[in-house]
């Protein structure tokens, strides 16, 4: 059994980023962006609203507080910073759920926070903090810092698979800043393939452990729309 | 019965705002500060843990996004617009209340927000919208738009008086940027008659009718500690 | 004589907002975003070097510190602070021109800040005191406070017709707050007449009075390109 | 020749930090925060009019773009984002300059950012080239990159030496969050000592050697004011 989920929700003021009504139909899962990286209130409220419609599950997907660099730049916080900012940011969307009796479904940290809680165990085990008082499962990369934190803490540890990036053959992705357009077909069956097989194929064509307890699209990539519908369809007989 | 509340955690970075630990003793009831007009998610969690320490009940505090005005400067925001950035405020709170199990207590609107509540209808519903979501009552002054809008809405009204500064015979507050001392002894025996009488004291000696359903203490006023202790004491029998 | 001028750098963050590479050949005067309504301090770099690539003179589009609300929603400050906002904000700008040696051409408020400022006649007077520490003009509509109080100033005043909105036989203009497209033809000549006969018309088919000492373009309007070049290519022989 | 400079202008909004009043009558050059990690276009305006009724020069104090943890958490900014960032802050305050007809004095750069440009080349580059921009020399600490690096560009560098903090052994200096009381008599022996021999005394008793062009004094340690007028009085020979 396998989710797609994506990030929604990073539209802020009067910009937009992604389609967000045209992936969601597509999506089981979205992580919802908490007005630190993306979004502001009126866009959580709307995106959740969307979600909601749609009957996607919603997590959090809270970030560095850094909106001028869209929390792609790392912050030294200390520990205690870190794990109150998220719990900050998580409690606002659960204000957002509550208005439809929605469950807070998971936390997925955004940007430079992803990336380093792959890495760092005091800024993994912070994030667990936050997810402990919330009692829900965070979402991460399997074989890293990630899963050895967090699969241990308990609460669970959902592990994504990017459908729409490519991975090196040490398993680590290639994280790219402007998302480039990816063939449809080929991420559908990929996707089939990490969920089925549990197997990845390395942007140098070695096969690689994926364990894909969700696969992950963009919004923001040229033809995500196309993208997300051929994932939907492909994995529709083994979505949760 | 009455409630004692207080404003409390308006602290922010490193700076500091009024006594919280010395009043904390004396009060009942908390409005803590949700990060737009003053605090940071660490002062939030330092707040709300010093509240469960003193068995004090928690409400949320949301103002304008206007930490540069501390909230205390009008803005012309969409009733939807104010709705989702209340329920933001309170939904981060409510973070923090879970690590302690600690129900929402109340809502009650900070500095400008609250001014153009007890006037302005439109402010006023878009505010008892936010408190729909968490089912929780709303804390204003009596006798204003916030009772007519909040009073009728099932949510409950909580009325409070304030001990430490004075009305016009008009009944309406005179509200003052910078706090000054009050009496103590003053300020407990008016409690007192607020509570049993319904009547309060007007500038100009009149007696005006007044609801209190709480007492509010500031903890920025010079001798706040002294003040609350007074009116803490004066107040024992009758508190809830 | 008369310069075509449009408001630039409005980007922010990840964010994109109106195609400043494609309008600036076509402009002779840029609004460049301060920070408080949009823009950051990458955007605003970048956008003075593309003024300073094309020749186009630079002024300062400061804002109500609002960023969530792009500027657009009025905030009650105090005379004294406003001044402060704008010239931190102008201040900041001409860093970045003092990087190609360029001075400050004028001052232009931003959305609600310039629509205030047009009735308000306190907030008229605080961003004209902004305007003296700088020295250089202030822009706005003709036959509104703008130019009562600016006017008088002695710093100078720049009259702007929008050629993009229409106006009402009052004199007023119609603001959207989407932009909608308008027909470059239409526009380009409406442009002429404003410059050589000082009319323009009104939305029910009425001249009306009309001094333009610059006409502006917006760059978010689908075919702002289109328009801003048929405007440029009539008025090439008014430009200053 | 020496100066004496202190942090100013860390208030913000209601909050105040440190005795700006009571310092400036003993300092000859003010490092003015900007908006970044401290004060409000208010402050700024405010502090730099007191300074200039002291006669006491301004310079520039910008920070990471970090008002939550007061410019002290390294933030990882690319080198263009970190001069933008530094060019935005100086412009700003070189607004409230020109309403005095002050030059700025140099530039000196808060909290993470100064610790950073004390060892990261990168950084120091980065910053030097804001400087570049303003014509100013940059003031850090000597035998550190800040030197090397801010030493060879030309526009001067101004060493400071921390009156009120312990020196290590090997030169380094024993940073505190929270600034503790330092005896004055102490302080005033050793600036002079520094000024004239060129010498410290680390914490445990050696000599280190010194380069002091000036001597800072903190605004917000117990007892400041008098700290500062004691090493006022002690330099004022040696006072540029």
């Amino acid at each position: 059994m396998v989710a797609i989920n994506c990030d929604m929700g990073e539209a802020y003021s009067i910009y937009r980023c992604g389609d967000d009504e045209g992936i969601m139909p597509y999506i089981t899962v979205a992580n919802v962006a908490c007005g630190f990286h993306a979004a502001d209130p009126v866009v959580m409220r709307r995106t959740v609203a969307l979600a909601h419609e749609h009957s996607v599950k919603v997590g959090a997907h809270p970030s560095f507080p850094d909106r001028d660099g869209f929390g792609r730049r790392e912050l030294k916080m200390e520990p205690g910073e870190l794990t109150a900012a998220v719990v900050y940011q998580v409690g606002a969307l659960t204000g957002f759920l509550a208005e439809h009796g929605m469950p807070l479904n998971h936390i997925k940290p955004h940007g430079a926070l992803y990336g380093l809680a792959s890495q760092d165990e005091t800024v993994a085990r912070a994030i667990a903090e936050a997810a402990d008082v919330f009692d829900v499962p965070l979402m991460g990369m399997a074989n890293t810092m990630h899963e050895k934190v967090w699969g241990k803490r308990g609460r669970g540890f959902i592990a994504e698979y990017y459908t729409d990036l490519d991975y090196r053959a040490d398993g680590s992705l290639i994280i790219t800043r402007e998302h480039v357009a990816y063939d449809p077909a080929i991420a559908a069956e990929r996707s089939v393939r990490a969920v089925t097989e549990r197997l990845a194929t390395s942007v140098d064509g070695q096969d690689i452990p994926m364990r894909a307890d969700c696969v992950c699209v963009h919004s923001d990539t040229p033809g995500a729309v196309d993208l997300a519908k051929s994932v939907h369809d492909a994995l529709t007989p083994y979505l949760a």
